[in-house]
C-alpha cells in the first residue's frame, strides 16, 4: 500500500501525452497495491471534459514479462462485456511502455467502493460476474500457469516450519498436517480448466449498490481449474474477515448468481468441498509465510492467518459438505 | 505518505451522507500529507454529475484544536477568491467531524499538478497568489502561534547534537554554529504580522500551466512576519532540489509576482536576507532532526538537509545580499 517510485508533474505530463486522452490536469498517488505504484489521472479534453484513469507502474521485475497476459485478458474481457477495466493503448498501439526502465499502463477508471460485508445481494452479483468472466476468458489465448497452486502451498508453510507455525498458533502445525498432504494428494486434476481470476476478494470488486462495476487486480489471473476460482470467492466473501462466522444466505447467493450464469458440472460440483479447502490452504499459507516474514512495525498490514485456518476447518469438517449442494 | 486508517465502504458511505454532496461513487486512499489520512471521494449526484472532494482525516491528536483556524482559514481564504479548497461543511454546519474519535473533513478537489522544476512563469503566479493570501488573510480573526519559530530550530538542532550534526556533515556544525546564533539574536521582531502559510513548497501548490489553481496543506499556517513567507517561498522554490544551483529567473519572477500584489515596506525589503536564512535554517533544522531520527527503511522518505545548508550559506553570503532588492 504505497507509491514506491516519485514521478514528476513535468515527466507525468509527458507520459500522459503518449496517450489520447487530453491533457493531464491531476495525478495522485494512491494507496491500493501491494507490489504495484498507482496513480489517480485526471485529463482534461479540449471541449472542457475530464476523464479519469489508473495509472499502473509495475515495480516487480518479473510481472513485466506476464504483461501482455494480463493487460491482453483486460481487454479481452471488456471486449466480450464483462465488468473490467480496459487498458488504454499508447498511440503507437502499446498495452503498456517504459518510464524509467519501469513498465507503466493507463488502465480505465471505474466507479465504485468494495464493500466491507457483502450482502447476499451484492454476492448474487459477483457470482454472476465470475461466471461471465470464466465464460468470456474461454476464447483467450494467452496462456499463464499459476505460480500459487499446491506445490506453492507446501514450499510455503515448508518455509515456514512447525516452529514458525507454532509461534503463530499452537494449533496450526496438527492442523496444517493433518490437511495439506490429504487436499494435495487428492487435488482434482480432471476438471474444465479455463482462465481464472485467483484472488477475487471484496477489495478487487467495485461495486454501487449490489452492480458489480469493476473486477481489478488480475495480478493472480492464471489457468487453472475454473472451479477453484469460485472456491476461492467462496472462501473470500462467505465468511466475516476472522472467519470465524459462515455467512450461509451470502454464499447461497454467490453460488446461485455463478450457477445462473454457468453452472457446474456435476463433477465439478463434487470437487467443490475438495477446492475449498484448497482455496482455505493457499491463503492460509501465504499469510503464514508473510506473517513470519513481515517486520511487526512495517507499514504494510499483516493479514491474520488464522482467518483462513478457521476456514479451513470448517470446509473440512464433514457437516458442511453439503454446502455446495450436488 | 500513507493511509493510517482503514474506512470501509459502508463507513464511507455513512460519513458522506452527512454532507450534501450526493452518494459516494469511489472513495480511493491517497498517499499524500505526512501525518494524515487522505481519500480522493467521489460523488454522484441525482442528476449524474460526479464530483471530487478530498477527505482528510487527522491523525494527530494535537491538531483537531486547531483546526477551527486551519479550516477557517480555508474558507475565509476561498471567500476572498484566494485560489484554496474550500472545506464543506457537514448537515449540521460543521467544518468537520468526529468519525471513531478521529476528525475528518471534506475538502473541495482542485485540479492542477505539483511541478517539479518551476519555470519563471510559474515563480510569478505563485508569488501573486501569495500576496493575495497574504492581502486577503489580514481580515481573519482567529489566530495561531508559530511553533516553527527561532526558537523551534535551536531546540530541534540542539536535540540534533554536534555529533549527530556532524555525522550528517562533517562542515555543519560550524556552519550552525556560525549562523544559528547571529539569526536568532538578530531577528526582525517589528515588521508586518499577518497569517502566513510557513511551508509553500512546490509540493503545496497545484498549478495547470502558469495557473496557480490550488493552495494546500494549510497545517502549519500561523500568526507571524508576513515578509517571513516570502522568504520561505523563496527558499522553497528558487534552487534545485539539492540546494546547490540558484534559479535567478526563478527568483526575479516570484519576488516580481509578490510585488505585484503587495510591495514590500523599505523595511521588509532590508529584512530579507536575514528573513531568507531564517527560512533556510528552519528547513534545515527540522530535515536534520528527521534525518537522525527517521530509520533508514522507513518508506517515508528523509529529506536531505544540506539542501537547507546550502541555502543558508547562500544567503548569509554578502555577494547575493542585493538579491532581493531594496
Amino acid at each position: 500500500m504505497a507509491v514506491y517510485t516519485r514521478i514528476g508533474a513535468e515527466a507525468m505530463a509527458a507520459l500522459i501525452g503518449h496517450f489520447a486522452v487530453g491533457t493531464l490536469t491531476s495525478a495522485k498517488g494512491i494507496a491500493e497495491g501491494v507490489s504495484n505504484s498507482n496513480w489517480l489521472i485526471e485529463t482534461g479534453e479540449a471541449d472542457g471534459a475530464t476523464r479519469r484513469f489508473i495509472l499502473t507502474m509495475f515495480e516487480g521485475r518479473t510481472e513485466v514479462a506476464e504483461l501482455p497476459f494480463f493487460l491482453g485478458l483486460l481487454d479481452h474481457l471488456a471486449e466480450a462485456g464483462c465488468p473490467v477495466p480496459r487498458t488504454i493503448h499508447d498511440n503507437s498501439g502499446a498495452a503498456f511502455r517504459l518510464h524509467e526502465g519501469k513498465a507503466v499502463a493507463l488502465i480505465e477508471f471505474l466507479p465504485g467502493v468494495s464493500v466491507s460485508q457483502p450482502t447476499a445481494g451484492q454476492a448474487h452479483a459477483v457470482g454472476m460476474a465470475l461466471a461471465q468472466v470464466h465464460l468470456a476468458a474461454a476464447t483467450f489465448t494467452r496462456t499463464r500457469a499459476n505460480t500459487m497452486g499446491p506445490a506453492a502451498w507446501a514450499d510455503l508453510l515448508g518455509d515456514c516450519g512447525a516452529d514458525g507455525l507454532a509461534a503463530i498458533d499452537a494449533g496450526l502445525p496438527a492442523l496444517i498436517a493433518s490437511h495439506l498432504p490429504r487436499v494435495t494428494a487428492s487435488w482434482p486434476a480432471d476438471l474444465p480448466q479455463g482462465v481464472i481470476h485467483a484472488d477475487l476478494f471484496p477489495d478487487n470488486v467495485l461495486m454501487l449498490g449490489d452492480e458489480v462495476t469493476g473486477m481489478i487486480d488480475f495480478y493472480f489471473a492464471c489457468n487453472d481449474t475454473v472451479a477453484y476460482d469460485l472456491a476461492v470467492t467462496h472462501a473470500a466473501w462467505c465468511f466475516d474477515d476472522a472467519g470465524t462466522r459462515f455467512l450461509p444466505d451470502v454464499s447461497a447467493a454467490l453460488l446461485a448468481g455463478y450457477h445462473a450464469v454457468r453452472p457446474l458440472g456435476a463433477a465439478e460440483q463434487a470437487a467443490m468441498p475438495m477446492l475449498a479447502q484448497g482455496a482455505a490452504l493457499r491463503f492460509l499459507a501465504t499469510r503464514a509465510y508473510d506473517w513470519l516474514n513481515t517486520p511487526a512495525d512495517a507499514l504494510v498490514t499483516r493479514k491474520d492467518p488464522l482467518a483462513f485456518a478457521r476456514r479451513l476447518a470448517f470446509y473440512a469438517d464433514p457437516a458442511n459438505a453439503g454446502l455446495f449442494g450436488g
